[in-house]
């Protein structure tokens, strides 16, 4: 498998193309760092924007909801679905609106969903959607019962081109700005976990395992 | 004006409906809270998601981009675009997989896209952008030039149509499986931001204002 993704005019990065970046590697870190992604379908000739979960298995995709949802159902007849993954890093202030900007890592792929039947590939995805959230904790819970899998929709979606645009640094002014006497600088967003809340029903005695409290003060 | 948007086919969210909301108030204030709106058009029949920067101001949100890019011209040519704005608050780690989720606030709108010609309407609209995004910048900013305007493309959306939903709370489990001695509870994920780095070539003895100073440690 090459390591790039080949560019096309689906995926093609048409504006600022030195942030541009089409190797599996970043997109995938990308991919992997994040909690939601935007997925876009069409509905009556329209764009529709679900901002969704998801777990990366290699190149695939995997995607959730109701399986009555209307998300997986007009998945389900999609054949193309974009799902765009951005992180937003910094804001950064330049010596013009024009040149103000943000710091960000984002992440756009495109693929042909695919609506799972198997159980075993279902359970198999629900697990990677887990695992990619909420590292260790697939095996601390029971089972799934048949009938949660049954109600489940789980969209499979190999990714057939992608892109990554990545913004990183201080500002770019314009030459003449760079006398003006106005701060310029960037502005870090960190997106952290904080400490963990119990439920009032947890057992006594019953705390939560080194995987989930490892999660705590974690950065996006 | 009426303080809920119409419920329609194109907003009326259909699972989990508890947790929607259709009033003004609620819309609104997930917007403003948040920094990147997915942004979804049609393009070839098929949806693309892009991120934008946007801003508010009353029932009007702008977006802008260079006034060449694929986004401008697509919002250009269409007639409904859908904007969705989502902040992830917390991990719930339920007592099954099935029960497992996030809250989030998140807010879809819907309305039909309109490129702005006037330079003034344009100037309002890109001083909406910056001030939402870096309040107080504008005004500390020289002026745009003539040229940054018109190679600027500003597209203005009137909210039509909107919902929001929100999740917010403890794990909603199932009867049975409250008796399992497994953690649950929720971890609250936050995105702050953190202390400002100046750029190299800011002039000696320039500080940065105390709008810009105040949103550090400020959260989204």
């Amino acid at each position: 498998m090459s390591n790039d993704y080949e560019v096309s005019r689906l995926n093609k990065v048409r504006q600022q193309r030195e942030k541009a970046a089409y190797d599996r590697k970043t997109v995938h870190a990308i991919l992997d760092s994040a909690l939601l992604a935007s997925v876009g379908f069409v509905q009556d000739g329209q764009a529709v924007v679900v901002p969704m979960l998801y777990g990366r298995d290699g190149e695939t995709i995997y995607l959730h909801g109701a399986r009555k949802a209307r998300v997986i159902r007009l998945l389900e007849e999609t054949t193309t679905a974009c799902v765009n993954v951005t992180h937003v890093d910094a804001l950064v202030y330049a010596r013009s609106a024009f040149n103000s900007s943000m710091n960000y890592r984002s992440a756009s792929l495109f693929g042909t969903p695919r609506l799972l039947k198997d159980p075993a590939e279902k359970l198999h995805a629900l697990r990677a959607i887990t695992e990619c959230t909420m590292p260790g904790r697939w095996d601390e819970l029971r089972e799934p019962h048949e009938n949660e899998v049954k109600m489940t929709g789980v969209i499979a979606l190999t990714i057939e081109s992608a892109s990554a645009k990545v913004s990183t640094g201080m500002p770019d002014d314009e030459d003449d700005d760079y006398e003006i006497p106005v701060w310029a600088g960037i502005l870090p967003l960190e997106s952290a976990f904080k400490t963990l809340q119990a439920d009032d029903r947890v057992i006594d005695g019953v705390t939560a395992s080194d995987a989930v409290n490892d999660m705590q003060g974690k950065c996006l």
